[in-house]
């Protein structure tokens, strides 16, 4: 299965502090474009693959879905996320991402955020989801941009003018990358944007929007640290629909 | 208009020394990729956007298509490529790239090889080529990768272990990039794959197949020197259909 870091004390402890754990969708600066990717919500049925403290199922039942099944393999992440909400609409269940399964034909929007990139079978996933979506139904998620999960030593380096410059090797050797992250050996899997594309295809999915994204004006303007992600993408975002 | 590096003697002189520029289709490592993403030829029409030497005219003629029209700004390399055959259904036209209009409905495939990433007006080119596609045809391209031309000082760098490492900087910040390549100041258009994607979406065309290049384990174990581009894919192939 997936390494299930996000129970990892440590780890935990770290990641609660971003202020994505904190203020929730607003305080992911990529929330804004992923958002203006999603469908209208009004009735639809949502699984959310990785839904971790469950702002977006919240924020789902808020904008009119009927119903919104959030998954995720971290027992602490689904409690914080069940003592959120009383919502009777919003379901969480615990599910390892490598092998968990859906009702056929099920839903109107499969939503995930930052998580596909730790699932090892991809293939599997997609072929699940891709069968529990009705015909027209989308899948919405985010990634770390495969730049940014590329590199052996990811980090930053200043060139002789002092500009950021983000070094990339293995691109094209796809697999783990073990990188620190709030703790040591953290475990992601590395593919590139290709691979993620090739498959929704594979699948019968049609791609309708994909972004590499970065700050816009407005973000740089608001907190300046912003800008270093115009070097090298940290996200990758992808819209795709069930055409069958 | 774009840039007619084609045309300057000195890059000219270089570019003709070029593997693909004297074994034509073999010398290109990422030929086999991009063949295997072309539709079959028979009795197709072809129109090729920056054909330069004529070496994929002639294949296209050779596996079967109706008629071939290649078109390109270069001068120099049109004469080369009318002077390599006498077959009278392929036609050579001299065309800037961000001007040329096409017949409409006319072509079951377009195709271009490492020329788009000299175009400013991607948004029209595009525009052209869906309109003169048959329902169904195909876009058939490969451009430099995105990575490859993002940095505002392109090269390899060596890490602490003597491994080869590519640093990216700019990569969202898109536009003109000047480079050295056989003569100073040659012009090439940075865009995020994002940006190609979109705007063929934007267009009407359907995503069937993207790809990152890197070698195969046959060509570098052939070419070692080869192994250095799975760091980083330095071309980028698409295809893509009029759908409508």
């Amino acid at each position: 299965m997936t390494q299930n870091i996000y129970d990892n004390p440590e780890f935990f402890a770290g990641y609660s502090q971003l202020g994505r754990s904190i203020d929730g969708l607003d305080g992911a600066a990529e929330w804004p474009a992923l958002r203006a990717m999603l469908p209208a919500m009004d009735g639809v049925k949502v699984v959310d693959l990785g839904c971790g403290f469950g702002w977006f199922c919240r924020w789902a039942r808020q904008h009119g879905a009927a119903h919104v099944l959030g998954l995720d393999v971290s027992e602490n992440m689904l409690t914080r996320a069940r003592s959120a909400t009383l919502d009777p609409a919003i379901d969480y269940a615990i599910a390892d991402l490598e092998r968990f399964d859906l009702p056929a034909a099920s839903f109107g929007l499969a939503y995930s955020s930052l998580a596909l990139h730790y699932v090892e079978d991809l293939d599997r996933l997609l072929g699940t989801v891709h069968r529990a979506l009705v015909t027209g139904g989308r899948l919405v998620f985010s990634i770390e941009h495969p730049v940014y999960t590329a590199p052996s030593n990811p980090g930053w380096e200043t060139d002789a003018e002092g500009g950021k410059r983000w070094p990339i090797d293995g691109y094209l050797v796809e697999g783990p990358r073990r990188t620190d992250w709030f703790t040591k050996g953290v475990i992601k899997q590395h593919r590139t944007i290709a691979h993620y594309l090739n498959a929704l295809l594979r699948h019968g999915f049609a791609i309708l929007h994909v972004e590499e994204w970065g700050p816009t004006d407005a973000q740089i303007a608001a907190r300046p640290v912003l800008a270093d992600e115009r070097e090298r993408p940290p996200f990758l975002l992808v819209s795709a629909q069930r055409t069958d």
